[in-house]
């Protein structure tokens, strides 16, 4: 399959059975994830592999008890990281001014470079993957629990294993809702209203709607999954990470 | 090709031919670029395509004047975007709670991921790209230039085109200086000197250091190319720019 046919095709995987992944092929997938390009060469990431059955029963916890995490062979937590560029820096006497939070976002850009590349080397070798947007979210308890260093903090995750499962495509918005040319058009009413209309005429949509006793879509979003006050709280609990491990 | 040779044989491309690329061919690498992960199948990232030649000038000073800029017959910047999110929620009643660092975050993760796909789609149609990390940098200048409203915020931006130069592969760290296993290894003065001895010995290190006058590649880093004051002041531009569109 070409790469960009493999691109068209991905779908996150949930389910994965229990066979493991090689250790040659878990290096190969790593490596792809390096060839990623990175801020001025400096590779300021770092990525921790789980394997340990335990200590993944524990990473679950800190993904809002996802069943897919302690299931899955691999777990990759993906981290922005300024503490070895520091480190050597200090040993070459030279003095970093990275403890910032320029840094903190050219090294979450870094990461999910890498991530990106280590999904499609995964998917192209026949495994599935499914991104982790709690990663953030936990921050200070995935910190502990990996040993996370000052100037090191976790920006995604990925499972990774062989699929269970074999969902549908998911629906996607039309290309000319996520794309502008030249110019940021704003978005009118009746735009929206086209945008939106074929997501919102999904079987899959109309069933959310019952199951849930709210009028629509959006509100879904809103009143259930992605809640204000719930934004608001992690929002100052990752900030106060970042304070921490020395970005702000 | 298969993807995952492609993944493994990414170079930057920074001279680029004057063929365009043709719209179908443009709009599949946008196509692939919808299909990454994207947090909730939000989508809440754009794409703004630059074509025009003056306002690739524009947008070349400010990304520092790269001459790639104008030069590349694309430029794609990925945006951080949760404006067009809200305001499908006010349209149907829903109250948003997305004008927050989570959400930026959020967002920042998605725009990255659907960059990386579009880079790769274009890759394997034999074109070239190169990341442009000054899009942060100039955040402000670019949401002028592009009209960016509130809620939307420049993550990244790349240059697409037919390459004109065949650059070797770049370096990276051997895999163990990026890779912890369950737990995050501190890293020792032995262990920095051995991960980094590889590229402080390769012969375009050593032409650096006489050019630059300086004793090491680390300080090349520090006194040259990414200074701590430049650091701090596009830290807190940055910062002030996330307040003002409205993700503090």
């Amino acid at each position: 399959m070409s790469p960009t046919e493999l691109l068209l095709q991905h779908r996150s995987i949930r389910k994965y059975s229990s066979e493991p992944i090689e250790p040659n092929l878990l290096n190969r997938l790593l490596e792809a994830g390096t060839r990623a390009s990175t801020t001025g060469n400096m590779q300021i990431y770092s990525i921790i592999v789980t394997q340990d059955q335990e200590r993944k029963e524990h990473l679950k916890k800190c993904h809002f008890n996802q069943a897919m995490i302690s299931e899955a062979p691999v777990v990759l937590t993906f981290c922005a990281d300024i503490n070895r560029f520091n480190a050597w820096c200090k040993v070459r006497n030279a003095e970093p001014g990275y403890d910032n939070f320029l840094w903190f976002i050219n090294g979450a850009i870094d990461a999910v470079l890498a991530a990106q590349n280590v999904c499609i080397a995964a998917e192209d070798a026949g495994l599935g993957i499914c991104y982790l947007g709690t990663a953030t979210y936990m921050a200070d308890e995935i910190i502990e629990l990996l040993k996370l260093p000052h100037g090191v903090v976790p920006i995604t995750a990925i499972t990774v294993g062989y699929p269970a499962e074999t969902p549908e495509l998911t629906d996607r918005l039309p290309l000319e809702a996520v794309v502008h040319y030249e110019e940021y058009v704003p978005y009118s009413t009746e735009k929206i209203n086209d945008l939106y209309y074929e997501k919102e005429n999904l079987e899959f949509t109309k069933k959310l709607l019952e199951e849930n006793k709210l009028p629509n879509l959006a509100q879904i979003f809103t009143e259930k999954r992605y809640k204000k006050n719930d934004n608001e709280f992690f929002s100052e609990k990752f900030l106060k990470t970042l304070t921490k491990q020395g970005f702000m």
